[in-house]
């Protein structure tokens, strides 16, 4: 089956988000100064080839670990859709 | 009320994505050739400060258009929570 992952990758909460406080401060310039705690990460959408969803969902895991995010400074969450 | 938004911005459909055709042939390389259709983008949440859901979501909709997004090459869509 044919499955679309949905992933972000955001730093970790504990982490200062120089680039969203960078657009935070902008956003502020601009007469938005409703907003704060602007945080910046990566969506990334695949496509994959698995026999289930158990499998796509390891599939994911495992892409995400190996490159896709780093550890040290990031976490990870995805969703994933059947097509 | 307080509100967090959650923007994915994404190169349009019709562009390439060299980061992400980057990305689909170093999954390969590590061994997982079932993922294909790479594409990388931009995952921002802020939190902003709004009357009703309305006024967060044209607030939002002019953060994406007058600096988060580039009209000419990403498109974006979010989703409001109420916190």
């Amino acid at each position: 089956m044919k499955y679309t992952a949905h992933i972000n990758i955001m730093p970790h909460k504990e982490l200062l988000d120089p680039q969203g406080k960078a657009v935070s401060n902008s956003l502020h310039n601009l007469g938005l100064s409703q907003v704060h705690d602007v945080r910046i990460g990566k969506h990334v959408t695949l496509h994959l080839e698995a026999a289930n969803e158990a499998e796509a969902n390891s599939l994911t895991t495992e892409a995400c670990k190996k490159l896709l995010a780093n550890g040290v400074m990031e976490s990870f969450e995805f969703s994933l859709t059947a097509n």
